[in-house]
């Protein structure tokens, strides 16, 4: 913990190393060993807890956070054979302070014991030394701990300068980033959809300059650590996407409780098994709602479901 | 504290009472009373404290957090005759992992207790359930305490409906929203400046947005709670978000260590005296490190500097 613990905001070092263990190559050896693509979302809810753990969450925040982390580390004991990572949600977490905060500490090493990789959900956006302490928080090592995550997810809106801290910790770290390009909401047409000068879509700008900034970062899977969340609710956005980033991970959330079939995703594959991960959240975490079973059977039950549905539409 | 805790989260209620309360009500009385458009952006980082705050932050994580607290409430009491709020930039407290954000919960009590408002900079954006989860971090009552902020930074790439929730909030709470519309990096340019087809610039198009969102929210000094972050590093670009958001408050970062002159800035302040604000963050927490003063007495000198120079250019 002592070494340069103060200094892990400091500017990027003139000389960075370069990463050998890249977010993509171990995603990819993850995904082809236990035959999955799915990740669950771990979005906490205090409200919708399983009754044995709401006993104390209606008392304070601490007992809140403390029901959420058990429910976290009940999803990833259940589901932990049947996907490659979990995807913490932050704004849960955040919605309970500094208490939940540490549940996402705790859960995030939780699912990393589990051999799980972990996608922190932040979808972070902004400038100069502030982008880099985002990337410090979420993409590098804390002192002598591993960095929070092994991938997090960012916003474009910015522009090429305000992810290359983002960028520096992947290169230093071998962490990976999904980039915002097209999002699962009816919404998201409001800025993603205007039509530019060119004809092009906003959204297919993005979507090259995206690809662009992976370039520099392909694994030996000929997949790159920068990736792109598409939104699964939009079948034909799925297969542009995939022509306009050929050589990124596609995250697509959208499944289940959002409305997309795992057939909308079939194109998001074609440039390998771990070409695209499919993300459930809601349908996943509270299936025990309306299935009537133990909360960590009907999580499981439906996670190994949707596993196999989801494999099999990848053709692999 | 007990009285449905575990509810926050739940959606929007069908029938929201409406805050009569205004923050940009708020904000315009403090600014014509204090004679101030000046915040203070808290950008603690813990390799650039003052010597005598420094002697623990090598240690641990919790050291650094408490370190920094000190250093912002420090700061607080030092600038507090001089700014109407603060803007703890949420990077460099997530940085310091559950500390850090305990820590932010501090100092943003400390500074309400001081009379400030605190913007929680956290230029968040997501969807459905995920963004009523970050309004119910920063912009709702957390059981009986208030809002850990007044005010949040918000991104709208993700499109309206991803903004319903923060507008649910400041509807019911008369807490304030700041749309990131033109940031005030080189790198903003490669989104922000695309040329739409009916030859507007993407900002300009968001810039409209962000207007139509706020006309349903427009205080008693005609000023919207839904207000835009506008670079100053762009001082054409004042004159036109200004022209496209007349009754929206200006965010006005960029001055100081970013670079734009007081000067840039008089264009934004024809709304009012409140219709914009200028934030500046190491040029006034890192004032000390040139000017060779105590750290508390460099920042107050610097913020009494700003706030006269910004008041002057206002031309209230």
């Amino acid at each position: 913990m002592r070494a340069g613990f103060a200094g892990s905001l400091s500017p990027v070092s003139a000389e960075p190393a370069v990463a050998t263990n890249l977010f993509a190559d171990r995603l990819a050896e993850a995904v082809e060993r236990k035959r999955s693509q799915l990740l669950v979302g771990l979005d906490p809810r205090p409200d919708l807890l399983p009754v044995e753990l709401v006993g104390d969450v209606q008392v304070d925040r601490p007992a809140a956070a403390e029901g959420c982390a058990r429910f976290c580390r009940g999803i990833v004991d259940s589901v932990a054979p049947h996907v490659v990572g979990v995807k913490p949600q932050l704004a849960f977490f955040e919605a309970l302070g500094a208490d939940g905060m540490r549940a996402l500490e705790e859960v995030c090493a939780y699912a990393r014991a589990a051999g799980l990789l972990v996608l922190a959900d932040a979808k972070r956006g902004d400038i100069g030394s502030t982008a880099r302490a985002y990337a410090a928080a979420y993409l590098e090592p804390r002192g002598e701990e591993p960095p929070l995550a092994d991938a997090m997810t960012v916003n474009v809106y910015l522009g090429r300068d305000s992810l290359e801290p983002f960028l520096a910790a992947c290169r230093r770290h071998g962490t990976g980033l999904f980039c915002v390009v097209k999002t699962s909401n009816e919404g998201g047409a409001d800025v993603q959809d205007l039509v530019l000068s060119d004809g092009r879509l906003l959204w297919h700008h993005v979507a090259r300059f995206v690809h662009e900034l992976g370039e520099e970062l392909v694994g030996g899977r000929g997949l790159s650590n920068i990736g792109a969340v598409v939104g699964a609710t939009h079948p034909r956005a799925v297969g542009e996407a995939r022509r306009l980033m050929p050589q990124s991970i596609m995250l697509l959330p959208g499944v289940g409780a959002q409305g997309a079939s795992p057939a909308d995703l079939a194109r998001a594959f074609t440039s390998g098994p771990a070409s695209a991960l499919v993300n459930a959240s809601r349908s996943v975490l509270y299936a025990f709602r309306s299935s009537g079973e133990d909360w960590r059977t009907a999580a499981a039950l439906e996670a190994a479901r949707l596993r196999r549905e989801v494999w099999a539409v990848s053709g692999w």
